[in-house]
């Protein structure tokens, strides 16, 4: 078997003794408080990741991208739940084909957008499980809660369209400066979500599900009343910002990178062969310094090329040509999806790989 | 032939026209300052590309990691520098297995690098070409211009390595903020690699090339004395830096990203179906707020999430849901890097594919 040593650099690990915990830990959370849990997979986009979190009871996965859930169905998933807004008859179509094969439902915030695909299943005599998104303060997709109950009354209407549910998702609580405001924004999401439910109930629509979720807002988010799914994601690997935003502890961080030092051409400067092709210049949430930690040690990276990450050495710290370091990155999913395939290891041997098997499905 | 608004979004776009322009006008300006073009292949990672600017007059193409130089070979290309402290006996190996089949030189700014790859050469009865790279101020990689005589000699005296050269990389020209900071980068480039060059030719060393090069310092760093080699990269397609450099105008610009406006939720804002898995979150240079301009408004993509990018809408400008629109991304080079294959376009239509051959290749 593999050593790690022996691994060319860079390469991405995954430590599967963490991941199982990190996956058997989140979904005791859920049951604890019983919710299905509904992982995000664009944080892994693996069919091997994806295969855990369902055999430790997941309802099934969430996933943005129509071609996303086609790689996901096409490897035997068939449960998916689409948490983005998607639009427009091209994609309708692929929906359509992919509602053949799988449980499918998909996101909303604007009637026209439900419409686009509405008009497809209803030419095909089918009806498309939506939900509607609605805004708890991120403030990036989603209707605002007032117009919660008059959007889903109207997509509820359209041809083709089976109205099933709402979801939110507090992004806000990434950044949260302190636990107390991570927490409320999770507090948030569940209270706003739940307000849209019971309005929607109230105009007379049944509401299906009613989900939340991230992975900092998680713990708060669930204890929340009315609510019946949630949907973390970066659990399943961790980084270094869910390390800040105190979603997790430095042991629960499943996925590093293994770098080699390639220059070492100034006392306060260490060059590695890992940068933003590797890590992505992704920030440090909620924030501070550099682009990822040097496990062991207390020097950053401090600037990345797309090849070269470039350690900013604190004083009494040295890092030789050829030495190997572990990073531990700011943002665990776009590193996933920068590389084909991660290395899963345990007790420092080489196990096999995990396949990114969703990376670059952006359409 | 398909159309341009036939096809699924967000797909990355490629003008050929402006393209083969751009290679055309970067060679010709080589030529006439008496330089070898040896474009770096990074921003754009194919084949297509690469054999365009090899049939312009290209020496052939500079790239950074093996991986990298392992595709181009296997697709015919035959003349290829790594401008890459590459390290260590197992990279060595591979370039070993390199240098049977095509032109191979690489890259190192330190004694123990070079003697990682040189060891494994001269038990192989063999030796590789290292250029040594020089810092000229951008403080990333290379050797002080003070040490580079003592490091050249020591290098050169490593069995299994040939002293080939100098070169250097004025990367401080992106933080220039005007042409003249951009200028003085380049300067400066041609000024410290031709001093180097000098110094070691004076220690009895033969020098082969003299090489600089970045898309922005491009024309200052031609006309500097000595030179005998440039490796612009982004000239290929350009981009928003570019244009904000005084590199390019706005219509040299041949990398657009095709997105859907997926979501129009407030007055003040919009989103489309293009975020950091698509464009990256690679900033602005050499400053300057946002991920992206969308061409023909003034509204820019204000942040972006994996699959969301948030577009700031200013007063007088509105997107409707199911609208299309073009972004020019803030980094060309990063953008192939997160996709497979790009769309060749010409007047409007869809020619074909630009394959990203060398996508994902860090090792």
């Amino acid at each position: 078997m593999q050593r790690i040593e022996d691994l060319p650099t860079p390469s991405v690990l995954v430590d599967l003794d963490v991941l199982e915990s990190n996956v058997r830990v989140m979904q005791e959370r859920a049951r604890a408080a019983g919710l299905k849990l509904r992982p995000h997979a664009k944080t892994h986009k693996s069919p091997e990741v994806g295969r855990l979190q369902l055999a430790a009871g997941a309802a099934g996965l969430t996933l943005a991208k129509t071609s996303e859930a086609e790689v996901f169905a096409s490897l035997g998933f068939e449960d998916i739940f689409l948490g983005y807004p998607i639009f427009g008859a091209d994609k309708a179509r692929r929906l359509l084909a992919l509602s053949d094969r799988i449980l499918l439902a998909v996101g909303a915030d604007s009637v026209d957008g439900a419409k686009s695909l509405g008009d497809v299943f209803h030419a095909a005599g089918r009806r498309l499980p939506v939900r509607l998104k609605i805004d708890c303060g991120y403030h990036r997709v989603g209707v605002a809660p007032e117009a919660a109950v008059a959007v889903a009354t109207r997509i509820a209407e359209l041809p083709g369209i089976a109205f099933a549910g709402v979801f939110t998702h507090g992004g806000q609580g990434y950044a949260g400066r302190t636990p107390e405001e991570v927490a409320e924004a999770g507090h948030l999401e569940g209270r706003v979500v739940a307000a849209a439910a019971d309005a929607i109930r109230a105009a007379g629509l049944p509401v299906g599900e009613v989900s939340l979720g991230s992975t900092p807002t998680a713990r708060a988010g669930m204890s929340q009343r009315g609510v019946t799914e949630t949907r973390p994601g970066t659990y399943v690997y961790n980084d270094f910002s869910q390390v800040q935003l105190g979603s997790c502890r430095l042991e629960d961080c499943a996925m590093t990178i293994l770098a080699t030092v390639v220059s070492s051409p100034a006392a306060d400067r260490a060059v590695v062969d890992a940068g933003s092709k590797t890590l992505s210049n992704d920030p440090l949430r909620p924030e501070g310094p550099g682009h990822g930690a040097v496990l062991g040690r207390r020097s950053r990276l401090a600037r990345l090329s797309e090849e070269h990450g470039v350690i900013a050495v604190e004083p009494g710290e040295a890092f030789a040509v050829g030495e190997r370091v572990r990073i531990l990155p700011n943002h665990a999913c776009i590193v996933s999806n920068l590389h084909d395939s991660l290395v899963a290891v345990r007790n420092g041997r080489v196990e096999g790989r995990i396949t990114v098997a969703a990376r670059g499905c952006v359409q």
